[in-house]
């Protein structure tokens, strides 16, 4: 007899649990109280294990310490890099031209509408192909000769599809050669929300070449709460939090050394053997779509497949089950799910994700997300398809 | 014979050690780590976590629920109550009049200075008596019919002065009559940084009467990185941060649970037996100024005295000993000290508070603080004073 169902966490793109090493170095630096602005011993511990999180992350990016700034999390980080480049950028050379996806996180489209109302930008929000993918000519058509600012995650939070940022660059560094033909001065300032990355790509800024990066803790095995912004040097960001001018003064506040120390050691850990990772659980991933496809025939599957999808992704609509109604079921067969990016989750609207893929309403309203951990086993996989299986006999109106 | 040196921590007002119990609460919602804005179980337990913890903090408070948003901390609180406010009111009205004092704490000054300078508001920084009170003379003189936002810290970080709020509120209701019988419509937010308050006052929002009021994790036995702010129920602010619309939308950015229900713990357990704490305090406080008074005949002492200063601090110059240096020596005495707020310590300018105060900047560059933690006792008083003497026999140039 069982008395306790087994239970799959299926919701790592949401926030994932604290690694045993991340939660051990939290713990440990939970001692380190001393505020590391101040000159007694306890602030130069504080110091001390404030720059060795630094050099971490630096290290694993293969960037330099003075590069990255430590956040409260991902949003804090993509308001920084999009507000604090932006207002840099107006202060100097007036209004001025961004580009975005449709598809982004509400924590990059959201503060560039806000920005674009105030009349401080005028906005692009590309749309994308089918399957989630950036058309490069779409965005070469796009860029202006004010374009000044480029966002696009570098893997979808809903669909797991992966940008080309390589390409992007490629298309942004003609851009600035012929700019400085023309003798211009206006930058590009390339930004990726790389909160989804960490535990499925190599992250290293020469290769990735953009100007910022946002991380997040929570989405890799480590703290909520904190993350940080990689800023390439020569980018000029303003501050968006005034006070004590901590973090070169972009991000003011007293360090939050023990979330900050996790981090850096979940981010390291996150970055250390990251195909590999990517590769077991990409096959997991396989295995689970192939047994949802054989359930249910009529699923369709969001995103593109092979490498250019996230590892742990898997997103589908069913037709005649609605996404929120899937994922209660599911939470009571012992799986737990999500609709799509948890931000957001209170609003009725459908998907923004789904919709911009052009598949409809409804389609978008019977969204469901799988995104596995690193440690998904194909036990797991069976799991969720079981699951899955079981809530669509139960609940679906029609299945054709 | 002593091999380890007896250690007195004194810089309770730049960061505080974790409570025993807040340390437990942490601990134990590292654990929980679902992205309260899911559905499954594994948000819904973070969710209500999340509530119980907001529950706490209102009880403590005596304020609705609702009225309680978590922050990443002081000057995120600070900013969005100072931000969220005047970005609403200048929507609604057009550029407002803003009131402050000149010793505000930095994360107050500089976001206001910011609004000023791009022309959203005029401000007014108060300058204050020679022990550091408002005067209310002065702000009644100082407000106009635009003024919108007048914010006053309730202790002073540096030193300790706490203002009287309850007698700018009659001040406010005086002149919010007056203008209703205008028919005007501007409303007057009053906004305190109550930061170093909760472990020395009992703070009750009916009682204060304030709209606004910063609270900060570090400062009272709780963990960095998380804070609160209070918004009276009415109160219309305009978010600062934006994306998934979290905490009613003013502070979008995933929960952060394990630290806000650590908070909560530490801000409860401050506020329960807060006068009988405050008193104890003060006679060890007071016992280590009269000590000081009678090594050091020539030192200074800033501030007031009484029931109108925090139980914790000391705040004071000696002439010839520069407070950088003084922290050092301190330091290697055996004793955490600090010259000021340490958000501004990296800085070589001296103390704008005590500048504000009419002391001249060598007094402001010869300026010491020592805040008390709560389990401060007569033998740490006399440690420190014991410390200071023979700091002050090494290193002060003239000893009158």
């Amino acid at each position: 007899m069982q008395l306790l169902k087994p239970r799959v966490y299926a919701d790592a793109a949401a926030a994932t649990p604290l690694s045993p090493r991340a939660r051990r170095q939290l713990v440990r630096l939970l001692s380190i109280y001393g505020n590391a602005g101040a000159l007694h011993r306890e602030a130069l511990a504080a110091k001390r294990e404030l720059e060795s999180a630094r050099e971490r992350v630096a290290d694993a990016l293969s960037a330099h310490m003075d590069e990255i700034i430590f956040t409260s999390g991902g949003t804090e980080g993509n308001n920084m890099a999009l507000g604090g480049s932006i207002s840099a950028l107006v202060g100097e050379f007036g209004p001025v031209h961004a580009i975005t996806l449709a598809i982004e996180h509400p924590s990059v489209l959201e503060p560039l509408r806000a920005m674009a109302l105030e009349g401080h930008i005028e906005l692009t929000e590309l749309s994308v192909e089918e399957d989630g993918r950036l058309s490069l000519e779409a965005l070469k058509d796009a860029i202006r000769p004010n374009t000044a600012l480029i966002s696009i995650q570098l893997i979808n939070s809903e669909i797991g599809t992966i940008q080309d940022i390589r390409e992007v660059m490629k298309l942004v560094r003609h851009e600035k050669r012929s700019r400085t033909s023309r003798a211009a001065e206006l930058p590009i300032y390339v930004h990726t929300d790389a909160s989804q990355a960490p535990l499925w790509l190599p992250l290293n800024v020469e290769k990735l070449g953009v100007d910022l990066i946002t991380l997040d803790g929570q989405k890799i095995m480590g703290p909520k709460g904190v993350g940080a912004l990689y800023v390439r040097r020569g980018t000029v960001l303003q501050p968006v939090v005034f006070g004590g001018g901590q973090e070169k003064g972009l991000r003011s506040g007293t360090e939050n050394v023990p979330l900050i120390g996790s981090f850096a050691v979940a981010f390291e850990d996150a970055q250390k053997g990251v195909e590999a990772r990517a590769a077991r659980i990409a096959d997991v991933r396989d295995f689970l779509m192939r047994e949802i496809a054989q359930n249910i025939p009529n699923a369709t599957f969001h995103g593109v497949m092979g490498e250019w999808r996230a590892a742990n992704n898997c997103s589908l609509s069913i037709p005649g089950l609605l996404g929120d109604m899937a994922v209660l079921a599911l939470d009571a067969e012992g799986v737990a799910a999500s609709t799509r990016s948890a931000c957001g989750s209170d609003t009725e609207a459908p998907s923004h994700v789904i919709m911009a893929l052009g598949r409809g309403a409804q389609t978008a309203r019977e969204a469901v997300r799988l995104t596995l951990l690193p440690s998904a086993t194909m036990r797991d996989a069976s799991l969720i398809a079981h699951a899955l299986k079981k809530v669509v006999q139960r609940y679906a109106r029609v299945i054709e």
